[in-house]
């Protein structure tokens, strides 16, 4: 069995709030856990946001805003590194992470304040292995970690939740050469064992509900990798 | 907390089996509980396999196939309404429901046996809604009910289960004019819960594991729609 248990009654997070810290005290963790926490309160915690009073926006960005607030599109353009289709305002971007997600993952639901956006951290695999270590610390407990965010996906109405970093766990499970029950070979079956443990975390996360966090029990996933590891290689990439 | 129970100790199934008694069996069901079957056994008892000896292959697929079998694309090219992308003898396929996935979903793993190809089922909707009805008759429960399936994504490495039949379940949780807790308006906050609840039970179905179903319990997803809901209608698909 596999329990997914939220962090509840964690305050609103602010720069330089030690969110590990925030956490362990809501979190009865155990070793081989994984911690899911959502991007936007990481971002928060590490100073990723923006006041739109401060940006100058460019004439791209006048253009692709049509008609919403322009300021938000010029900082979406200096997330991006590439624009991967566009149906103003709406923009989807590969972010400088290699992420392709809408609006290169700036977002101003839940900023924290009026007039701000919030960013993808900087570096989200140097996000998660920061908050394992803090925890580890703090607790003795070894844990993996997850960022997660909500992303959009081709063809597929809604968002589901994938790991934009990760620290402690393999992100992906590869079955290439195991056989199943009937002893065939099974042919380029790999899941995305991390961008499963986010979705599944987001069941419990809930946008409005003011959880960024929760535990996943009962899975061993330990093992080393980076989320990038999850981002298609460009020469290997049908829909660049 | 939300748990996720594997459904254990299932036989193999075949055409015919009453799948819904076997999970009946092996199951402690509540009223409210989600539970989702892997597509393959779904497709497996309603006898959603094709031989190989049986298929003549076109030119078409004889060209995709690349020296594999033209007979898997000739079956791959009949379960599809259009070809999205193909690096032979790669098949990335719209099916005949509007899924895009590898293959059209027509897969070789797990069959019955050598030789054998298993497709998707008919309308997987109504795959759900039997299991649904079947159940309710054997155990007097009201259960939400999706048929998965691992469906590779662009951009990002590795499957995630996806829900492709669902059945008393609303499969999309729209956030659209709800406010987050700082009271700001959340745009075009769609969360596709189904496709995540697909995601959390494959954590603890596996391929190689032999359990192609688990009880999610801990999450109100109660209302009705169809898993062709999470389907992009065409007119507003950046990736046709």
């Amino acid at each position: 069995m596999i329990s997914i248990v939220p962090v509840e009654g964690l305050p609103e997070i602010r720069e330089g709030d030690d969110l590990a810290a925030l956490i362990a005290e809501r979190a009865e963790l155990q070793d081989g856990d994984v911690l899911v926490v959502a991007q936007k309160v990481v971002s928060k915690s590490e100073g990723r946001v923006v006041r739109l009073a401060d940006v100058e926006p460019s004439e791209e960005a006048r253009r692709l805003a049509a008609g919403e607030d322009p300021r938000r599109l010029e900082v979406i353009l200096r997330e991006s590194k590439r624009i991967v289709r566009s149906r103003p305002p709406l923009v989807i971007a590969e972010t400088r992470h290699g992420f392709v997600c809408a609006s290169a993952g700036v977002d101003s639901s839940n900023a924290p304040e009026a007039g701000t956006v919030v960013l993808l951290p900087d570096d989200p695999d140097a996000s998660a292995a920061g908050l394992r270590k803090r925890l580890q610390e703090l607790t003795r407990v070894e844990v993996g970690v997850i960022v997660s965010d909500s992303f959009g996906r081709a063809w597929r109405q809604g968002t589901t939740d994938v790991a934009i970093g990760v620290s402690g766990i393999r992100p992906l499970l590869d079955l290439q050469g195991e056989s199943d029950p009937t002893g065939y070979e099974l042919h380029a079956t790999v899941i995305a064992v991390a961008d499963e443990l986010a979705a599944a975390a987001e069941l419990v996360l809930g946008k409005t509900s003011g959880i960024p966090a929760a535990v996943i029990r009962g899975i061993d996933v330990r093992g080393e990798g980076t989320a990038r590891d999850i981002v298609i290689p460009a020469e290997r990439d049908l829909f660049r």
